[in-house]
């Protein structure tokens, strides 16, 4: 299987070096010393050296940084969870330290004089930023070079693209995104790994620059449910995210609800066989798959999320407009610009449709803990110009509740075809739990046919 | 009637210096060049003169750049609707040409590099920007010296306490405000002008400071209703929001809930007095006035919204609290570590709560267009050191609706009794309408009263 991950097998865990380890398998390590963070960042720097030149994943790296703050960290005591551990900055976080520019030449050389809330807190717990990864513009659809790391002819997805390039090419433990349309989530997909967009407004939105104020999330990126959860638990000091240590002893199978969603014409016939394929694999393994049909009101969400998106950004990138249309990429500012054709009425009716659905979600689920959907509409595309369609990712961000990518196959170029793990909003914990068995169960199944 | 704003009065309207006539009608004259940029802006300086020494509404008078300004725009065509209006704008929102500093010593001298979004709105429309408003810190609760220009011995309430100080004492024509708990509508009801908290998210957030994403929302202060529905509809770019100009001859009574909410304890004698006699006013002018009894889950929304508020502002100062914890007052220190022991259950199970009682407000309201609830537990407290109990904004700040202060009647110090104007969510364009009905006909009857 071309671009598979060697550090998804647990039997070659122990084998591997440590930037192909979990960041919870190096966490272990680096707590009871055994590991020092200079000799973790070290591993890291090397993939970066050998990987780095190909995939463009970072548009700063901060290596002079990353290594005093090593050296710092072996020479005091543990600063906590994050002791030692690698992060990637989606280069729309504010950082004191380190150049912001948001992959927008509006902003070329800016500095800010904060660390975002969630980088703040990071650090506090012992973490290493290890550099700025590319983003599409201002995080919204024009790249910025980056390339799939398990194929380079093909994107990464976007708008968290470096972020995911860079945990798939195993350069760092962990990176952070941003979801407005299915900015974390279907890049994760496309690279194999796993993206976490939490319920809205759980993690701090603080020094995190805005696109559309009622979809923006702060997403999370790592190798697998496990370790996002920990990333997670950190990232919002809510430790009841983390999945129990014993975990794999615990874990009862969860109710499944398979659902194709109202945006099903739009995947591609790979993807619809492997999203069947999905739901005989889960059966197997124990879980209680059903079949959900979304209720008709939800027809009109995916037209809800581009109506809100497009009158919030047009109206939120008015001083860009103003002094810096020069600097914007044609194509953005043509969008920015119809986006404000979007009357105050249109929008207000979405946003009421939107909270009409949230509030039927959770009769939707009925005994089911979460549902599984397809996360992009196939395998990622080949070429660096476009980021992929978003449509499978729209609603279930206009929703507001947490969504999580894994593998549910791979497609016609062995490359993944990612799934979403969807839940309650504000379910974080429980959803989190059900993508950990779910994904388990897929990998272990592809693993098996692999061999 | 000491402070009553004698702007109020239309029959005194014609005689009036132009700093105290509404917008509305300075804008008719700006449009028509009847009135020049520079006089207008020349009035609103002249009675900064006077009056700032003692009221300190700023943190900052761009005099030079404002002049400038004026002068720009009188020797060229109309810009916008908002030709030669004069902005005050809160002191958390990025300006490119004026310092930032949020009222906190962490932020002294700080440059920003951008426009907040609605900024670059109403500065294409044609707006004057006058200056920065002292804000409470970082928008919470440590006070920053802006006295109430009705009775300076009073606080202003904050966190918008020189906007709404600023249009109080006829400086400006218009100030932006931030709400989170309650702080536009409560420091506009203390002050007797007009603060709107728009729905959650119509105003785009870009460029201000958060505090609590979940309740963070953008507030506008100004004279009376019609001026704050003219003002949202430049800065939204959503024409509907303005009233109709012939607003007076269509205007209809609405069906008007009387909400006493469960908060009704907190507020003191006067403040129940003047709402009563408020629902008998309304009566008498043609309302249709009904009793409205929030259900029993909305008994829990304030403790929720404390929770949600307490949770994100821990989390979201973070960077604050790691590398600038000296330089913040040590009441909001103590208030933001204290917020870190409210845990993600909590959190999620409140926002869970809001959820639900945002699902059942459009039956609570059933026939009737809008609420009117009290906006302060009473008068302005004496004294600076505090800006004033939130405890009457908050549930409604979380709920999402819109919320429009309107004075309700007069106290034992003669300073206003606020009442405010509560209406569905998303539906701001019928609540401001609502809001003119409720604020005229109350005028009228309290300047008949003190005739």
């Amino acid at each position: 299987m071309p671009g598979a991950d060697q550090n998804e097998g647990d039997c070659l865990n122990h084998l591997a070096a440590w930037h192909q380890k979990t960041a919870f398998d190096a966490a272990v390590a680096l707590q009871n010393r055994s590991l020092s963070a200079q000799a973790y960042l070290g591993a890291c720097l090397d993939q970066i050296d050998a990987r780095e030149p190909e995939v463009h994943a970072f548009a700063y790296i901060h290596r002079e940084g990353a290594l005093a703050r090593a050296k710092a960290l072996d020479a005091g005591a543990i600063q906590g969870a994050m002791h030692g551990l690698t992060i990637g900055i989606k280069d729309v976080f504010d950082t004191y330290d380190m150049p912001t520019e948001g992959g927008s030449p509006a902003f070329a050389g800016h500095q800010s004089v904060q660390d975002a809330a969630v980088l703040a807190t990071l650090r506090r717990a012992g973490a290493v930023m290890l550099g700025k990864t590319i983003t599409t513009e201002l995080a919204t659809f024009p790249t910025n070079g980056t390339r799939n790391p398990l194929n380079l002819a093909h994107t990464p997805g976007g708008s968290s693209s470096g972020s995911a390039a860079a945990v798939a090419a195993q350069m760092v433990s962990f990176a952070t995104g941003t979801q407005t349309m299915g900015s974390t989530v279907r890049p994760c997909g496309y690279c194999g790994v796993t993206g976490y967009k939490p319920s809205y407004n759980l993690m701090p939105r603080r020094g995190v620059w805005p696109n559309a104020d009622s979809c923006d999330t702060v997403g999370l990126v790592a190798r697998d449910v496990r370790d996002v959860a920990f990333f997670a638990a950190e990232m919002a000091r809510y430790p009841a995210l983390r999945l129990p240590d014993d975990v794999v002893a615990l874990d009862q199978a969860p109710v499944i609800g398979l659902c194709r969603t109202h945006e099903w014409e739009r995947t591609d016939e790979a993807m619809r066989r492997a999203f069947e394929e999905c739901g005989r694999i889960l059966r197997a393994a124990g879980a209680q798959v059903r079949e959900i049909v979304l209720p008709e009101p939800f027809k009109g969400m995916l037209q809800a999320h581009t109506t809100v998106v497009h009158y919030e950004m047009s109206r939120g990138f008015a001083d860009l407009v103003e002094r810096h249309s020069d600097r914007m990429r044609p194509a953005l500012l043509e969008r920015t610009l119809k986006g404000l054709q979007v009357t105050g009425e249109q929008y207000q009716q979405a946003q009421t449709l939107a909270r009409q659905c949230r509030q039927m979600l959770d009769d939707v689920l009925g005994p089911c803990h979460v549902l599984l959907a397809p996360a992009a509409t196939g395998e990622a595309p080949r070429g660096q110009e476009h980021s992929g369609d978003t449509s499978m990712n729209q609603v279930w961000t206009l929703m507001h509740g947490p969504a999580i990518s894994v593998t549910g196959g791979y497609g016609p170029n062995g490359l993944p075809l990612a799934m979403q793990v969807v839940g309650r909003i504000d379910d974080d914990a429980r959803t989190l739990l059900a993508a950990h068995w779910v994904h388990t169960r897929l990998r272990a199944h592809h693993e098996l046919t692999r061999a």
